[in-house]
């Protein structure tokens, strides 16, 4: 069997960490399996980096940043290393140029477009565990890229791919994927399996247990993930087409704090408006969420739409100096407020879903904002005070709970 | 013209640092030259990384160190082009990987073998500052290697040759060659130049401003170099083949605080026992420097050789495991001994300096331990604690002073 492992920057935060690590890779390896370990850096390290650069150049060529955050992995994966040849276990550590980790040619958020399996097969079949940098690539220019926030988890899937291994384990500070953030929802279930689709519209729903670029590549490939706790022993939830087990009606349910509300208020209603609108953001890497258009009154209408909470400066400065080009005679924003999503597979061919949704929050007497539907995913937006009480209110719902 | 810059890991230590070597590198470019900057790793952060290396595995695989050891240049480039940026001039940081900095395959302390220079030119005219790490390279098995001690010398020297730059600056915490150490000798005077054969014949006898490696390529390859100041403009030592100015007998003269003295004593006058003993220490590393045989009593022979004093314990470890092979009775150790150095170009043609060298030491009321010549410098072992009245009695006794 090849095991592809993906560990998260906690989990290698320090030298305890580093050989907790080590002795999990050694246990699979000493089964007698192949294994490939995907590493982040180290704890605070790109943060720390960040803070240098920052304070060197607060507007550093992402091309020099991106150099710069790659010695966070190549720390690691080194350090790794040389803990399990402590424990007396051959292990090699390797880097993006070394496996020719290809990506798209632009820089601090490239998606990977190819790898070169041959060094790590060799090392492989010299019974070593492979040790990878997580997180950074190689354009077309031979220079340094990254692959964004979550990048190490699309590293692992990614490897998992090429070298068609037999399980894609993602290392966490949380056991597993669970019917809504335990924090919150005290009585909140693990999940055994979940469906891709299921967990990306989670994951963009805002609970942060795999990003989801990681998720759409293990959907194309068919890689089936399992997301573990570095710190235990217990099964964790394994992500993947199609579950087994009986399906439940949702899935999950999560909470996003971060949104904020945007109303672009009395634009024309004429064709080309919302175009202008969007295409003006996403020029500018504006991710925008939930998009509402109602008509308003006199031959206006007002289109309102959610945001990152820390994109709301720019997204109002950009519609203000386009405002003429879009026809807004007004722009308000809402920052205070929540999304709450419910997820499932099962709700295709439910209906009655949403409505029992809304009851349910209805009875736990919380007012809901805006409302947005996709084939497997209910959200809305409710005051951010609420935001809580709105989760549990949906998770009890759907009898989610243990 | 095009200029290689070479900066050490104390002229690049702080923000501060970083921006000054920034605005001296864009001075140049600003004359309309090509600028090509070899760095080392800031400050510490070589040895910070070797201690967390140590804390993990006290044997640490040197393909592993030298992995980790990498990231330090690489941190130093990547901030440098961002400073660089944030004072307006276009620049680029790049590592062993993306110019093919090609060494031999060992680790820890390989040597360079080819650079690929075609990266390099194309950002020379595309009018950037080019970056590169010193210290490291890439191996026939793409492994990142490190060059050893004073190894960002050697890369900017290497450098220099295949780039047929027109100059060569090593900046240092020194502003030049100095006929002596002037912490020592307060009358010492800086060279205008000196040329490649005494700057390695002082290199080897304690004075430490170059690397003779780094020499050794620079007469190679006809490169001439410059020694200066990273603090100040004053104008450096040249380093050449041949000097310009009337040739003064003795250039200048050096101390070696960490030498060590071994003699192996009784044994056998038999042929091979220098061989012996010389190949069991070469095999493992150990730098000998001194050699010297004499004739002892009933058919046996002492031989004494100076090595680094960190090796002592290593070669008399070595040398009891083989003490048969090389029919030894008695190994002895003198740590408290200095190495007394004058160098000098002029003294092929002139005989005499020897003598004088001895004269002005018995003046000095100082013991001599053991001697040894080349054609252009003479050593002398003294006691350690005469070191100093030593180095000043011979720099005195052959007029070096200001």
């Amino acid at each position: 069997m090849l095991i592809v492992k993906k560990f998260g920057g906690t989990s290698v935060g320090d030298k305890d960490r580093i050989f907790n690590v080590a002795r999990r890779c050694i246990e699979e390896y000493q089964k007698g399996n192949d294994v490939v370990v995907v590493l982040s850096a180290m704890g605070k390290t790109t943060d720390h980096l960040l803070e240098q650069a920052r304070d060197i150049n607060p507007k550093a060529p992402k091309r020099e940043l991106d150099m710069l955050m790659t010695v966070g992995e190549q720390t690691s994966v080194a350090l790794m290393a040389m803990a399990m040849h402590a424990l007396g276990v051959p292990a090699i550590s390797l880097n993006a140029f070394q496996i020719g980790m290809r990506t798209t040619s632009n820089y601090g958020n490239s998606r990977l477009k190819d790898i070169d399996t041959e060094r790590i097969r060799h090392e492989l079949d010299n019974r070593k565990i492979v040790i990878i940098t997580g997180f950074q690539g190689v354009n077309k220019y031979e220079d340094y890229t990254t692959l964004g926030r979550g990048g190490s988890d699309t590293t692992a899937v990614a490897l998992a791919a090429v070298l068609h291994a037999d399980a894609c384990e993602i290392f966490t500070d949380v056991d597993g994927v669970y019917t809504a953030d335990p924090r919150i929802v005290v009585n909140a279930r693990k999940l055994k399996e979940i469906t891709y689709d299921e967990m990306l519209d989670l994951a963009t729903s805002g609970a942060g247990v795999l990003h989801n670029r990681s998720v759409e590549m293990a959907k194309k490939y068919g890689v089936t993930l399992v997301v573990r706790s570095s710190l235990n022993d217990s099964e964790g939830t394994v992500v993947k087409e199609e579950v087994s087990v009986e399906r439940m009606l949702i899935s999950g349910a999560a909470l996003d704090k971060k949104a904020a509300r945007i109303s672009v208020l009395g634009v024309k209603d004429e064709p080309g408006i919302a175009f202008k609108l969007f295409n003006t953001l996403s020029k500018n890497n504006i991710n925008v969420d939930i998009i509402l258009q109602s008509v308003g009154r006199d031959g206006t209408k007002d289109i309102s739409f959610t945001v990152d909470e820390d994109d709301v400066d720019e997204v109002i400065s950009l519609i203000e100096k386009n405002k003429t080009r879009i026809t807004a005679q007004k722009v308000t924003c809402m920052r205070d407020i929540a999304k709450i999503s419910i997820v499932g597979a099962g709700m295709v061919s439910n209906p009655g879903v949403a409505a029992k949704m809304f009851e349910s929050l209805y009875n736990a007497g919380i007012n809901i904002n805006m409302i947005s539907t996709s084939e497997i995913r209910i959200t809305v937006l409710v005051a951010q005070e609420d935001a809580e009480k709105a989760l549990i209110a949906c998770h009890d719902a759907f009898g989610l709970a243990d």
